[in-house]
C-alpha cells in the first residue's frame, strides 16, 4: 500500500532541446527518473500490444489514442493501433483486470521512454489505463514536434479507493454530465464514482419491481435502467467503479412518494423540496420493509455489478419512530433503548440482505456498531478518529471528511486532509491497511448540470493527488500549478468548469459586455461551509434557479490566490518593480471596476444583489492603491486613516450577496504594513 | 412563396422599462409588430397545448422548455407542460406535421405575446418549432426578471428548401458534431441537412448488402444504420430532413476498394488520400453496375425515410472512359457522342432506380439535361444562371453557388447572394416557384470535428437569413450585429466555433499564455477560394493534421471588421475621441505584441510559420500609427514615407503562413489619408 519508492523530479535537464521542462503530472507519481532527449509523438505514431491483449485493453489503446488526437490535432485515420514491433509505444499486460473491477486490483504501471520507443508495462489492463493517464500528460508542444521526455515512471497509487461522490438526489445529473465527469475522474485516476441516487428531494433510478419509486419519486428525472448499464461500461472502460448508493433508513421521502407503507408514519408523501434533515424513515419494525427491500436490493445488487453496496444511514432524527407507538412497542419488546439502537437493528437486517445478494455493505459514519460484521466498510464524514475506531475495531474505512466540494473550500485546505492524518496517526500497520483510502463528496443542494463540474474541478484533483501519491507530496505551490494544468487538460475532455462560466456571467449582466462583471466574479468566492443555506434571503429548494453570482463564481479565486501571493512578496521587501506595477495595475482596474459594470446593473434583476460587491471592491482597492501610496512615499499614514481603513475593510470583508471579496485579507495586510511604518525598502 | 408582408421593426418603445430594446432575431420574421410591455418568464412558466396534440408536438415542447431552462437557469422541475388553462404559453397546432417531413410543408407561426400570455399558433407542429426557436431569441434578462416583450409575430419562409450540406467523406465527423450542428441549423430555422456520405476519401454508411463498402472504405470511420436511425430521428425531433448524397459516377473511389468490378478500369483500389478530381468512375456499360446499384440504393431509400436521394454526378474527369476500350465500343454502339452522353445516360439508368425505390432523384449541375424527368431537382454550384436555366426547362433547382464556407468568405458576401438574384432574377413566376432555395456546403477538405463548427457557424446564420428572409432584408450591419448574438447562442446549444478556439491555440503555443498569440490570431484569416491548396508548402492530404494557426483562425475576423469600421469613421473626420483612441489603443497593442509572442516562438514547431505574420503585424501597426502621428500633427508626409509605407502594407497584405492579416486595408486608408493631407480635422 505504501510507495517503495519517492523521488519526485520536476527539473529534468534535457539538453537536446536546451531547455528545463517542468513535469506536470497530477497526481505526482511514485517515482520519476529522468532520461535524456524527447521522443517525438508525429503522424507515425503508433500502440502496439506485446503479449496478453484482450478486448478492453485494446478498448483502452482506442480511447488512450483518441485522446491523444485530440491533444495533438492529428486526424482520426493515424495513430493506431498496429503491430509491437513497429509501435512507438508498446503495451505490455502480464493479464487482464478483471471482468468486474475489484477493490484492490494492481493499477502499478512502469512507463519507460526513451527517444526512440516507450514501453508501458504493468501487470493489468487497470494499470495500463493510469500509465495511458500519465503519458498524455507529458505531451508537450516543443520546437521539434509534438514529443514526451526520456524519463522512467513507477508508479501505484497510495490508497485502493479513490472516489467521487457525487448526489444526483437533490440535483439530478443527465448522463452526459456524469460521463465527462468520468472523463474527468480518469484523467486524475480516481477509481470509484459513489452515485448517491437517492434522497429525499428524488429517487433517481428505474425499478422494475417497484416502478413507482422513480415514476412518483423523481418529477420525471431518473436514469433507465439500460442508462445505468452504459453508464457503468462507461466507468469501466477507464478503470472506475461505480458503487451506487440508496440511502436508509432516513433521506428517503422520495421513496415514500410511490410506497408510503414504508414509512414510520401513514402518508401521502410529497417529493421534498426543501434541504435539511426530515422526519420521514423507513418502518424497521415492519416485515414487509423488509421484504421489499428484499426485493428491491436483489434486483439492484443485479443492475450494479460492483461487490459494495451503499445504504446510506445517514441522518436519521428518529421523530417518526419516536412518535409511533407500535414502534415504540416492538422497541420495548426487543430490549432497543434507544433510536440509534433502533436503526442499528434495521442496518443489521438490511446487511442481511445486502450480503444474501452477494455484496459488501457501505455505510456512512452511523451504521458502525460492533455487531456487524467486520467486512463492511465505514465512509466517515466525522472525521479519521471516527475511522481510527472502526479500523481499531476490525472495520475498513473510507475518509470523506476534508473533502466535501460542497463546502467552497480552497483546494490548499482538502489537499492538507490526509486519511492517514490526525486520529489515524498512530494506527498499528494492520489497523491502518484498513483505511481503504477516500472519497470526495459532491452534495447537490447548490449545484446544476450547469455548474456541478465548476464546483468539482479542479480542485477534485487535489484530493485525487492526495489519495494516489505519496504523503510526503505537501508542497502547495506545486499543487496549485500543476492543479491550473490539469484544469486546462479537463478542457479538452470536455468538462465545463472553465467553459460555462462566461455564459453564465453573460446571462447574469444581460448582455455579452461582461468584463467587469468577469473582473467582478473573478475576486469573489460563495460563502463557505453551510453559510449559504443559513444567510440566504429566502428559503432555498430544489426549484430555485441556481442563476446567481454566486453559482457562477469559482469555489476558489485564482486571481484572489495569485494577487495575494504577490502581495506577500511584496511585503518580504523583495518584490520585482513587475511585481509592484502589477499589485497596483490589478488595483487600479479593482477601484475602477464599478464605473463600467454600472450601465449593467439597471439592465438585470440578478445584477441587483452585486451591487454592493461591486462597490465593496472600489472601495478596497482604493485603500490598497491609499496604502500602496502611503508606503511608496516612505509615510507612515495618521491612525485616523488606519483605524477607519481597516473598519471599512472589516466590512468589506463580510459577505454581500453571500460573495466574500477574497482580496480583502492582503489588503488588510498592506494597510497594516502602511501603518506599522515598514514601508521603507518594501 | 413569398411574404405577404414586410414589415420589418427593429425598435420598438417599452415604457414599462423606459427602455427600447433591439430585437436580435436571426433570420428577421416576415411581420414583427410591437406591443407593449413585457411578459415575465419566471418559474411558474409553463407550455400548453390547445387543440390538436401528438407525441412530437410533446417532445418539441419538451426541447424548447429544456432551451428555455439553460437559457434561464432554471431547474429541470420547472417549465413543464402543463394544462393549456394554466399556461403562460400556449400553443395551438391545427393538424400534425408528416410523419416524414416532406418538402414544402407549411412552417409558418403566428406568435402573440402580451404581458400576461403567448400565443403561438401554426397549421403544423413544423410551425411550432419555427416559433418556439423566435421565442426563444426573444427572451432578455430584465430588471424584472428574465422576459419577452410583447409583440405580434408573423413568419413564414421565403423558400421551402434551406439547407446546409456537411461532407463527412474527406473528414469524418462523429455523430454528436452532427447532432449539435443539428441544433444549431434548427436555431436559424433550417430544415435540410443534405449529408454528402461518400467521396473519393471514404465511404461512411454502412451497408448490410455491401459490407465492403464501408469496411474496405472507410478506414474504420463510418456511421452503423443504427446511428444513421438516430441522427435522422433527431434531425426529424427539429424539423429537419435529411437528404443522403452517394456521389456517383465519379469521387467514388472509396466504393472501389471493396468492390473494383464497379470501376471503369481494373483495380485493385485504395482509399483515396489527396484532395481534388480523380479518375476512377463507375462504369455505365457494365448491367453489373446497375444492379449493384438497385440493391445498394433499394437498401438505402429505406434507411433514408426523406422523399429526395441525392446522387452527386459531380466532375467526372471521363480519364477512365477515354482508356476502356469496351466503354469506348458501347458509346458508338450506343451513339453517344461525348462522356457528358455517356454520364447522361448514367443519370437516366440511376434515375429510374431511384424513382422505382420511391426516391425523387438529386444532383449537382451537371446532370441536368433535357430528357431527365422533370420532377428531379438540380443543385447548382454553378450560379443562378445555371438555376434559372433549369427552371426554364422545367427543372427545380436550389442555389448552393455563393454558398461554399469552405471557401472562407466573410459572411456579408455569402449574404449579398440571393437565389433569385442574378441570372434568376427575370424568370416568370412559374419558373421563379421552381427555385426552391438552397444550402450552404461545407466541403471537408480543411476541417475536422475539431474545428468545423468554427468555419459553419455563425457565417451560416447569415445564410439561413437570406433563405428564410424577404429578400428586402439586406442591411449588413444588422446582420452583423444579430449573427453576433445568435453565434452567443449557439454556445448555449453546445456548439464549439468559440469553444475550440482558445485550446486550439493553447495547442499551437505550447502554453497556456496565449494573449499575445491570440491578438494576432484575432486579425488574420485563412486565404481564400483554393488557395490553401495551391499555396501549401506540401501537399495536404486527408491525413495532414489540422493544428496549424489557419485551422484556428476564423474565416472571418470580427476585430478586423470593427477595426475596418472605426478607420472608416475616422476617415470621414466625425470620429469621437474615444474612437480615436481605440484606434491608437489597437494599434499599439497590435506593434507591441511581436515581443510578447517572440518568448514563445522558440517552444513550439508549429509557431515557427507564424513568425511572419506577427512580425508583419508590428509593421504594419507601426505604419498606421505613423499615419496617425501625421494627421495628428495635421503635417503632410515625404512622398518616400507614403511609397516605401505603401510598399511594406502591399507586402504585408499577401499571405503568410497562408493567412492574411486582415487590417492591412484599413491601415492603407490611414496612409493614403495621412499622404493625401486629408488630416486636417479628421
Amino acid at each position: 500500500m505504501r510507495p517503495f519508492l519517492v523521488a519526485i523530479v520536476f527539473s529534468i535537464a534535457l539538453p537536446s532541446f536546451a531547455q528545463q521542462p517542468v513535469l506536470n503530472l497530477m497526481p505526482i507519481p511514485t517515482s520519476v527518473q529522468p532520461g535524456t532527449g524527447w521522443m517525438i509523438i508525429d503522424s507515425s505514431f503508433s500502440v502496439g500490444i506485446n503479449g496478453y491483449s484482450d478486448s478492453r485493453l485494446e478498448r483502452s489503446v482506442d480511447l488512450f489514442l483518441s485522446n491523444l488526437r485530440r491533444q495533438t490535432g492529428m486526424p482520426a485515420q493515424l495513430m493506431r493501433l498496429s503491430e509491437a514491433a513497429q509501435a512507438r509505444l508498446v503495451i505490455q499486460a502480464s493479464r487482464a483486470n478483471q471482468a468486474v473491477q475489484e477493490l484492490g486490483e494492481d493499477e502499478s504501471y512502469r512507463l519507460e521512454i526513451t527517444t526512440g520507443s516507450a514501453k508501458l508495462s504493468a501487470p493489468t489492463g487497470l494499470g495500463v489505463m493510469r500509465g495511458f493517464q500519465t503519458f498524455l500528460e507529458l505531451v508537450e508542444t516543443t520546437p521539434q514536434g509534438f514529443a514526451v521526455p526520456a524519463l522512467t515512471i513507477v508508479d501505484r497509487p497510495r490508497f485502493p479507493w479513490r472516489g467521487l461522490m457525487i448526489d444526483v438526489g437533490r440535483h439530478f445529473m443527465p448522463l452526459d454530465v456524469l460521463k465527462r465527469n468520468l472523463d474527468g475522474m480518469a484523467a486524475v485516476k480516481l477509481n470509484v464514482l459513489h452515485w448517491h441516487l437517492s434522497e429525499n428531494q428524488g429517487f433517481r433510478v428505474e425499478s422494475k419491481k417497484f416502478p413507482r419509486l422513480a415514476a412518483m419519486g423523481s418529477d420525471g428525472l431518473y436514469y433507465a435502467q439500460d442508462q445505468v448499464r452504459e453508464l457503468i461500461a462507461y466507468a469501466a472502460e477507464r478503470g472506475i467503479r461505480v458503487v451506487p448508493e440508496f440511502d436508509m433508513p432516513g433521506h428517503s421521502t422520495a421513496w415514500f412518494v410511490g410506497y408510503p407503507e414504508l414509512a414510520s408514519a401513514p402518508g401521502p408523501y410529497q417529493i421534498e423540496r426543501k434541504w435539511g434533515i426530515f422526519d420521514p424513515a423507513m418502518d424497521p419494525t415492519e416485515e414487509q420493509t423488509y421484504r421489499f427491500l428484499d426485493k428491491f436490493i436483489g434486483e439492484m445488487a443485479e443492475l450494479f455489478p460492483d461487490r459494495y453496496f451503499h445504504i446510506g444511514g445517514d441522518e436519521v432524527n428518529g421523530k417518526q419512530w419516536d412518535a409511533n407507538p407500535k414502534i415504540q412497542a416492538f422497541m420495548r419488546t426487543h430490549g432497543l433503548k434507544s433510536n440509534q439502537d433502533l436503526q442499528a437493528y434495521f442496518n443489521q437486517r438490511v446487511e442481511k440482505i445486502v450480503s444474501k445478494h452477494g455484496k459488501i455493505m457501505v455505510g456512512w459514519d452511523e451504521i458502525l456498531r460492533p455487531d456487524l460484521p467486520k467486512n463492511i466498510v465505514v465512509q466517515s464524514w466525522r472525521g479519521q478518529e471516527s475511522l481510527a475506531q472502526a479500523a481499531k475495531q476490525g472495520f475498513r474505512g473510507l475518509l470523506s471528511y476534508g473533502y466535501y466540494l460542497d463546502l467552497m473550500w480552497p483546494a490548499a485546505r482538502h489537499y492538507a486532509v490526509d486519511p492517514m492524518g490526525d486520529g489515524a496517526a498512530n494506527l498499528s500497520p494492520e489497523e491502518a491497511a484498513r483505511i481503504l483510502g477516500g472519497e470526495a463528496c459532491m452534495w447537490s443542494e447548490y449545484v446544476s448540470p450547469e455548474n456541478v463540474d465548476s464546483r468539482i474541478w479542479p480542485r477534485m484533483a487535489a484530493v485525487a493527488e492526495r489519495l494516489w501519491s505519496a504523503s510526503s507530496v505537501v508542497d502547495i505551490d506545486s499543487m496549485y500549478r500543476r492543479m491550473e494544468v490539469t484544469s486546462r487538460w479537463l478542457d479538452w475532455l470536455g468538462l465545463t468548469h472553465n467553459a460555462s462560466y462566461a455564459p453564465m456571467l453573460r446571462r447574469i449582466a444581460g448582455s455579452d459586455q461582461i468584463s467587469s462583471l468577469k473582473s467582478l466574479a473573478d475576486v469573489v468566492e460563495p460563502v463557505k461551509d453551510y453559510t449559504r443555506e443559513e444567510t440566504a434571503p429566502v428559503e432555498p429548494t430544489s426549484l430555485t434557479p441556481l442563476n446567481r453570482l454566486i453559482d457562477a463564481a469559482r469555489p476558489e479565486s485564482a486571481t484572489g490566490r495569485q494577487f495575494g501571493r504577490m502581495v506577500d512578496v511584496l511585503l518580504t521587501g523583495h518584490a520585482s518593480d513587475l511585481t509592484r506595477q502589477e499589485i497596483r495595475g490589478m488595483l487600479t482596474a479593482w477601484r475602477d471596476n464599478q464605473s463600467s459594470l454600472q450601465p449593467l446593473e439597471s439592465q438585470s434583476f440578478l445584477l441587483e444583489e452585486v451591487v454592493p460587491a461591486s462597490e465593496n471592491l472600489t472601495r478596497v482597492a482604493t485603500a490598497g492603491l491609499e496604502a500602496l501610496d502611503y508606503m511608496d512615499r516612505g509615510a507612515r499614514p495618521e491612525e485616523a486613516w488606519k483605524s477607519k481603513t481597516l473598519t471599512l475593510l472589516a466590512d468589506a470583508g463580510k459577505p454581500q450577496a453571500q460573495l466574500l471579496l477574497v482580496i480583502v485579507p492582503s489588503i488588510q495586510k498592506l494597510v497594516q504594513a502602511a501603518a506599522g511604518g515598514s514601508a521603507a525598502g518594501y
